[in-house]
Parts: structure tokens; C-alpha cells; sequence
């Protein structure tokens, strides 16, 4: 399987270097418009350097990896659906919920294979955790608990063109809750402040938000974030169901404590989302790979980018508004 | 001290025992409408069984605890107010705010010191949490989250007469959210359902809910309650600010755990509330009687029983319409 | 049952004061040298002050609990034995093997009921390991490990008539590893060494130690001691098996936790032995009441105080000579 | 640095891949007497086959990563310092301390760099412990305690040859002690059985035992080794020193838990050595190539494997003597 790489930046970076390492794919060609980025990892991944509108209808490249920003992910899939390709995308589709239903009917009019990159169901952690869920340990979902917060904000600059944190950061935690709630969400409440930086209020996002989401039978989400942590990269998850309480905690630094007389202190969770997903990202392009290879479906779908995004934007309209929001 | 006990049922004994194994109070009287139950908490403490109308206007008694059903608390704070007697007063002071309000001007009219028994505010850990809170280790609040869970649900028919989950069992967690967060929440959105029971439902009652409050300045806080733990009664809080997270995790039953082929399995936490709070209510009454004896204001307040009061009606009016309710 | 008390010291008052509260038991009354430490405690009780030498011959008075200095223990278990009391006796009967001998010799003729003090037995931690230990749930015991650490050192007085850390200190980790072993040790080695305070080594003593024990079978048991431990009294046993591995951990001071820049930093382990145990000092004097009420052989017996101090000798010798000694 | 494999075994697999996968170093040339193993390796890795003796003095090549079995290492470590190589040796040197000793006279009169493959110093949790211990957060260390399980005995002819349990498996135990103890242990008493398998102890060797370790000034070391632990690969270590407890646990195969009716169960630790030390290996290697390339003496040295064997052969002899052995 041969795959092209549109966008070396950071993400770009982890995806192009997990193709290139897996054993059962290429990455041939990388595009990217910052000249030095593409030439350093192709130099590195033996690679080679190529226009992207070249890269998109070359008949030899079987995937595309779309890791361009966001403004052009619709648009970069529909053109990979008509040359036919497979397409992984990172999250989102497109801070839009019209254009992300328009390009998931170029998508289905053209029958390619199309995942879009929710790292987060690849975690190891997480990944137990949904298994053990749907083999039925914790009974019935009643309640998922889930606690996300960077270690520190990002720029200014960004929030402005993000899309605000909820279609930003917290639609990551969206998809989790639609996927552990096992039911779509059909109300979401959302509450949100610049607690963190006034500038962030300025540019009119929140660093502080959370959500409720319930479903149609009445199972509960409750999401929190905050663009700051000062112990590392925060990221839990519980569901509460009938027969109990399934948790995924966070990943330390190293095991070592010290116990003095200040009292007994364990390292900071790990701080940088590369490190504390590098496994999830090597999972995510291996599920990839691996569907497009055998023929199956990937997942997450485009439908469920889409869900994501509804939540994402209802949750952004409810904190707006101090009204709940009803969806589906 | 001189102390009568009004109500010898399960939660007045707990404060009978306590006064009377307290150095700096007496128990002198107990009144309890079935006679068994005064008098055999009478045998255990050496105080004697007399008439609930007695006690209250007795001039020997110094104070009053109020442990009788909750429809009765609110005309015995006035009658003890009017006798000029310290009060003490299981939550909560009345399931309906105007009522509160209302015995409050008697208790304010008479001047007579009122303290309202949310006692996990005593709870040694929450009370240390609290205390490093106040003293700045965790910066300044932005999102407080709570967590708690029984171990099983109660009998339907005290489901009917309770108020609804909202005014039972939340209102303790409105309580501690209203406390940690350190300002007044304006705003209340809550959903709940039966999960658990559909007799709940029946009964015009949810057992799984939560809740998000937001005050003024943008603070949050996330509660989440459930009628059943099939690991025990769970009892977290979490403070999340500016420097940091301040969290308070469960009691378990032991610190025994047992590492095999299955994994490494902990005790479940405590089961039942009198285990998990005995420390908390013997705190209680020792801060009440501290304060009569001392002549300093008690707290928890009739106005933070109001205040509790006045959110568990918010939620219940929000998880009732699906609307976000304002308060304050 | 009626209850003398012989001393009322520190650990005096413990038992004096669970005697007093227990419902089966009266404490009637307290003998001590020091007449206001006796009268201090015999108004708080209840009870009366009264010459040791009497209390011992009394009539009235069932049962002995003897909490005097050390080289007292025997003579007192005798006096008692000789007036067919039932007795409880603190650790260690004697400094002396040979005393011991002669006085469970005295008991075992009167066939008075006696218990000695190793409260550590009766921790509800401890308790429970044994009693999963003893229902099969670790399999075959291969290996027990014991860490226990003083926050800080005895006043140097106290060291020089102690009998040694092993006989003072390690004695109650002795007595655990002969109970979780299920076999007496017949090898003792022993390390030890002044490394916290040089005047404990000027006084003959060591203030940290470790112990290897072995049985018959090849089962090994390892101890060690420090009599200092920042982070508070570090009390900790684990068992392995050929199912698994038990284990009861340290009781933290609170529940509480902060993560911050510096890590996640839990509370320091619960600091003074009377917080600490208790519960365990309740435990034991129930034990002690029911089995004398009961008419069944109270434990541990005299000889699992012989038991224990055969091992505490060992174990002296063994790092005074650098040599392995053989018991048994 | 060009780096040629001698041995492409287990072990040396993964020292291959991770000396191919180094970006300052490559995999040259790799030797094993099955044919397939080597080829195998050299697709994978890129590398060429080629024969042992020819790798050994070939001049294009830097540097030496002996895995081959035990019983050749002291020789094809002389044969690297007489053909000038850098070496890494896996451990041990060899099973008898005086050939260990020749073959270090050999190493430093050629003169050249000599690594032994002590794994558990690179592991990023012990290494850690290890910084902050020499950093002096615990102050002066009192008592190492070491705890090493492996999850499953080995192959009974695997135990025949392996020099026993001590020299075998407690070697890495005994090297982290002489580290972490910061002096040279000078008396080592060790008991040991055959606990698990009686054919380990028919094999003259045994599956369970203890060492207790001092050095001249008193610090104390205990390790406890067992060939079976249901729970997965136990590898935990403690600090004790005046200023507190250092301690680094063990790795859970994810931080997934459940809470339910039986209690709190955690993940088992990880299982296998090659999972549980996978980093460990990585940063080893890297340490062996930068020493080399900076013309930095690389550690554990050549002495140090010595001493870890020189404790071992004490460990086998106070165990099979019952007598405590004197060192150094």
C-alpha cells in the first residue's frame, strides 16, 4: 500500500513516520507548501518530495493522509474521492456541519474508504477500556466521566482560527461520548469561561468549559475541560454502569514516588500529547492500513466526524446562548 | 451544655451517642414518638425519655437537636428559636424555600444560634481539602467536580415523600459546590432519569443525574449522582485551579489488596454513610457545641441550608423542563 | 467482667479507656505509682484508684490487664496466675527466655486465661490479610516481607533499658512473621547498624536492622526496621504465594491529593502508633473480654510470646556475632 | 559507528534492531550458528550475514554487541580487545569470577571500551530513582530493598546451566544493590528453596530466595527474588535514607480498573521482560554507542560485572552453606 502525505507539519510528522515504519506500507511522496519540512522528512523516511496536486491524482499512490489545516480537509478529501483514493483525515472534517455533510456524499458517490483521526479511541487505555465495555463488565452505561485538560494554552493566534474549544479540543471528548454512551447524545448543555486568559475571552473562546449530554433513554455525559494543567496532560475517563465503575486514568512520567515529610509525591502525568499518544497514533494508522488492505470499513467514519461536529457546535451555541441545545 | 434530642431514629442516635460521649455536653432528654426507640437510646446514654413538647420549652436545656422527619424541622427551629434555645437542625430545614425563608426571620427575630447538618463539610478529608483550598495551594478555582454515589437505592416508598433526588442526596453536593467554589452559582442545569428503577420513574423520581452550575464570574462545577455503587459509596471531590488540583478519593474498607492472575484487586470503600462519615457527624456536634459554648457563629447557616435548597429546586426544575434555570 | 488495670501510662490509658467503653467489661480500677496519672484516668473511667497490690488479690475483680514497665510483666503474671485471674499482659513477658519459660510454667499450672499484647494482630488491615491468607486465597506462602519504620527514634534513655530494637522494636514484626508464615522459622540472620543516631550505637543498640528467617519447608520471611521514617509510621506486610500476593499497605492521613507543578503529592502515612492502631487496641481488648467470657483460650498466648522473644534473642545475637542462628 | 551482532538469539534481536534503528550507528554485520535466525535479522534490519570470526576482526567494523550463550563471552570479549573493538557484552562476563578477572586484564591492556548488558540500570523508572537518590532528595541511603519476580519459571534445562538462581536472575538484583547502596556490600547472607518446582531443587538449584546485603559502614540491602508471580513481572525498588523513601513500582499492563462488587481491580503489571524492558534496552544501546563515539568511559563496566558475580557466587554459597560469607 502506497501513501502519499499531504502536510509535514507536526501532526504530519507522527503520521509519515509511523507509514513509513509499518511494515506493510510506503509513504512515497509528501507535500507540504514550508519547502524545508517536506525535504527534512522525506530525507528521513526515504520519501520523496511532490507537488500536492500532484500527489492527489497519482495513479501509483493507493492513500492519501491528509494532515493539511483545516480549511482544507473538505475540499483535500472530495479531490482524493474523485481519484479515488483511500483517505485518513485529521479531525475535523471541517468546523462546518453543512460542508461536512456535502463532502461525506462526494465521499459516498465515489465508495472510498474514509477515517477521520480521532487518536484518542487508539489509546491503549482507552481502547481496554471500550472493549471491556462492550464485552459487558460494567453492565448498563449510566454515566461517562470525562476529564480532559491540556497542560498549557495554546497561542492566541490559534484560538482565533480554532473554531473555539469546543470544536477544537473538546470534540475529541465529544466522539469518546458518543462512543462510550453507546446511544446519541439528543441534549447537550454547555457552560464555558476565560478563566485562564482574558485574551482568550477577547478573542470570544472559553480555556474553561463543560458539558452535559444526555440521550434519548435518558444515559449521561458530563465532559470538563481546561486549556491549562499544571501536573501534565490530564486525560480521564470513567463510565458508571449497572455493574460497576470501569476507569482509565492517567500515565505517569516513570513510577518513582518519594515519601518525605511533605508526604509522598508520584511524578506529573505525561505532559506533551506526542508522548502521551505516540502509541495511539502508531494504532490509529496501523487500524488504517489495515482496513484499507482487507477491504473492511474504517472507523472512525465520516459520520461520525459529523456527530462529533454536532455535538461540537451545539455545545458552542449552548455556552453562547445559556440555552440547552437539542440535536438529532 | 445542656442538649435534648428530638428524634431517636437512625440519624438521632448517631447524634445522641456523640452528645453524650462529648466532654463538654450533656445529653439530658430524648423524645422519639415510638417509645422503644427514646428509651433504649436513654439506657445507653443515662439521659431520660420525656415528652418532644417538654423538651423544647424545658429551661434547663440549653440545645436542641433536631433529627425528627423533615416535615417537621422548620416549625421545630421556630418553637426552639421562641424558647430561645441553640439549635441544631438535620438538613433539610424544609423541602420548600419559601418555608425556609419564612423560619429563618424567627430564628433571625429571636437571635438564637441555628447550625443546618450537611455533615460531609466535617468529613476529614473534605475538610482538610477545603482548608488547603481556602489557604491558596490550589490558585484560584475554576472547576470543581463531585462525584457521588450509594451504594443502593432507597425504599420506593421514601422516594415518594423525599423531595426527589435533587432535594435528598444532591443537596449535599450542592452544598459542598456551593462552599468550594467559593461564590454563589447563577445559573443550574441539570438532567436526570431512571435508570436504575423504573419504579424511581414511577414515582416521578430519577436515580441517576448530574448537574452544572456556573456562577457569575464563569466558575463551574459538575456534580454526578447515582443511587447505586456497586463498589461502595463513592465520595470524590475535585478542585481544579490555577496552581493545581486538589482531590479527595475514597475511604476503602481496607488497604488489603490481593495482586493475581486477575489483576490487583483493592477493597471496595466503605459501604455504608454512618461507617464512612462517623468521624464527620462526631466533628459535627463537636463544632456546634464549640460554637454555643463559645458563643460564635455556627456554619453550616440557615442561609446556607437556604442556598442548598435553592439550587436542589433549580435542578429539579431544570431536569423537570429540560430549561437551564437562574438563581440568585 | 470486672477489669483491674495495672499502670496507666500511655499505653495504660489506652486499655483503661476501651475497658471503661466496652459493653461487656467494667473498668472497676486503676493502680499506677504515679497517683495523679491513676486519678486522671479513674475519673474519666469511672473506676477507682487503688493500690496495685490489692487490686491483684481482689475478688471482685476478674481479669488483670498489666501495662506496667517490663521487668515487672512476669512477677505481675504470677501474682495474677496465683490469684486465678484471667490476664492480659503488654509485649514481652520478659527480656529473659528463660524468666518467660518459668512463667508460663505458673500459668499453665493455675490454667488462668493468658493474652499477650501484640496488638498488631488485631489491625483491621492486618486482620484481613491473615484471614484471606488463612482461606487459601494467596495459595502456599513463599515469601513474606515486613517494612516497618518508627517516624522517630526513642529518647536514648529509653534505648539503653529497651532489651534492643529487636526485642522492643522488631518483636511485633517477629510475632507477624511467625503468624503469615504458618511455620516456626528455624534460621534466624540479622543486620543491623547505628546509622541515624551514633549515641544509639554508644548504647549498645542499632536503630536500623533487617531479618532473614527461614523455616523448615524453605519459607522465607524478611523484616526490616528503621527507627526513622520521614513520611510517618511505615507499617507494611506482604504476603506471597503460589496463587499470588496479599498485601495491606500504609493508612494514609487523609485522602486528600495535590498535583501541581511538582507532581501528585498524596498524604503523609498516618504518624503516631496510637492513631494508627487504634483501632487494633480496640480489637485486641475485645478479644481478650469475649474469649475470658466465652471460656476460650484467648491468643496470642504465652507461648507466642516466648515464641517471639526466642527470635528477638536470635536475631540479637545473630548481629552482635555475624552469624546465622539456629532456633527451634 | 559500524556495529556487527554476534548472536541473534532473543536478546540479540532486540540489541539489533535497536543498533538499525540508532541514527548515529549501523548494523553491519551479524553472526549466529542458525543460519535462519541471522538471515532473518539481516533482512529486517538491513544488515548482511556473515561469519563469526570473520565479524570479529573485521576492520570496517567499530564495535561488538556479544549475545551469544554465557560460556562464550569471556572468550570473544578477549578476541574483541585484540582486535581493538568497542565491546558491549551481554551478562554475565562469565560464571567464574577468576575468568571474569583474566578477561578484564586482557580488556585493559588493549585498552578498549567494555560494556556488561546490566539492563535494569536504563530502565527510565530505576534510572530516575537512581538520579534523584544521587541528587540527595533521600539523603543518605540506610536500607535498599529490591523485589524481583519473574512471572514464570524458566525451562528445566534452561535451570541446569543457568549457575543457579543467584547468578542467574538475582545478578541484576545484586548489581542495582551495589549502585543503589552507594558502598561496597562486604557480608552477604542468602536463603533460598525450591518452593515452586521440586525439579528446580532435584536441578541443585532454587525458584525462591532472600539475600540480606551490608556494607562496612551499615547500610543494609534486602532482595527477595521468586521464579512465579501470577500478577506478571514484579520489579520494584525502595530507597529508605534519612531524608525518606524513594521508591519505584512497577509498570500495569494499562491504567484501566474496575470497580464492582469484588472491589477495585487494576491491571496485572506487564508480563514480559521484553515489554516490560523494552525502553530500558533502547536506552542502554544508545548509552554503549554515545560513550563510544565521545570517547567516554561506558557503564556498568567490566568491574562492575565482576562485583554483581562475585556477590552472586557469595549468595550461592552462604545459601547452599547456611553461612553468612564475607566480600571484598
Amino acid at each position: 500500500m502506497r501513501i502519499g502525505l499531504l502536510g509535514a507539519g507536526r501532526i504530519g510528522q507522527i503520521h509519515g513516520r509511523n507509514a513509513a515504519a509499518h511494515p506493510k506500507a510506503t509513504l512515497v511522496a509528501i507535500a507540504d507548501p514550508v519547502p524545508g519540512a517536506a525535504a527534512a522528512l522525506a530525507a528521513e523516511t526515504g520519501a520523496k518530495v511532490a507537488p500536492l496536486d500532484a500527489i492527489v491524482v497519482d495513479p501509483a499512490i493507493d492513500a492519501l493522509l491528509i494532515c493539511t489545516p483545516t480549511d482544507t480537509h473538505a475540499d483535500l478529501i472530495e479531490r482524493g474521492a474523485h481519484a479515488g483514493k483511500a483517505v485518513f483525515c485529521e479531525k475535523p472534517v471541517d468546523l462546518d456541519a453543512a460542508r461536512i455533510r456535502a463532502c461525506l456524499k462526494v465521499v459516498a458517490a465515489a465508495g472510498i474508504p474514509l477515517m477521520i483521526g480521532f487518536n484518542r479511541r487508539f489509546d491503549p487505555n482507552f481502547a481496554a477500556l471500550r472493549r471491556r465495555l462492550e464485552a459487558g463488565e460494567a453492565g448498563t452505561v449510566e454515566l461517562v466521566t470525562i476529564l480532559s485538560r491540556d497542560p498549557a494554552p495554546p497561542p492566541i493566534e490559534f484560538v482565533a482560527r480554532s473554531g473555539g474549544l469546543f470544536r477544537d479540543m473538546m470534540i475529541h471528548d465529544l466522539d469518546m461520548a458518543r462512543l462510550l454512551l453507546g446511544e446519541e447524545p439528543v441534549e447537550v448543555h454547555a457552560v464555558g469561561a476565560a478563566l485562564i486568559d482574558p485574551a482568550v475571552g477577547r478573542a470570544g473562546d472559553v480555556d474553561t468549559a463543560a458539558v452535559l449530554l444526555k440521550t434519548a433513554s435518558g444515559r449521561i455525559a458530563q465532559i470538563s475541560n481546561s486549556r491549562r494543567a499544571t501536573y501534565g496532560y490530564d486525560q480521564r475517563i470513567e463510565v458508571h454502569g449497572s455493574k460497576g465503575l470501569l476507569a482509565a486514568g492517567n500515565v505517569p512520567e516513570t513510577t518513582v514516588s518519594f515519601a518525605g515529610a511533605g508526604g509522598i509525591t508520584a511524578d506529573r502525568v505525561q505532559h506533551f500529547f506526542l508522548e502521551r499518544y505516540a502509541a495511539a497514533y502508531r494504532a490509529e494508522l496501523d487500524a488504517f492500513i489495515t482496513a484499507v488492505r482487507t477491504g473492511t470499513a474504517p472507523a472512525p467514519t465520516g459520520a461520525d466526524g459529523l456527530g462529533a461536529q454536532v455535538l461540537a457546535d451545539a455545545a458552542t451555541l449552548s455556552a453562547e446562548s445559556g440555552r440547552t441545545v437539542r440535536v438529532g
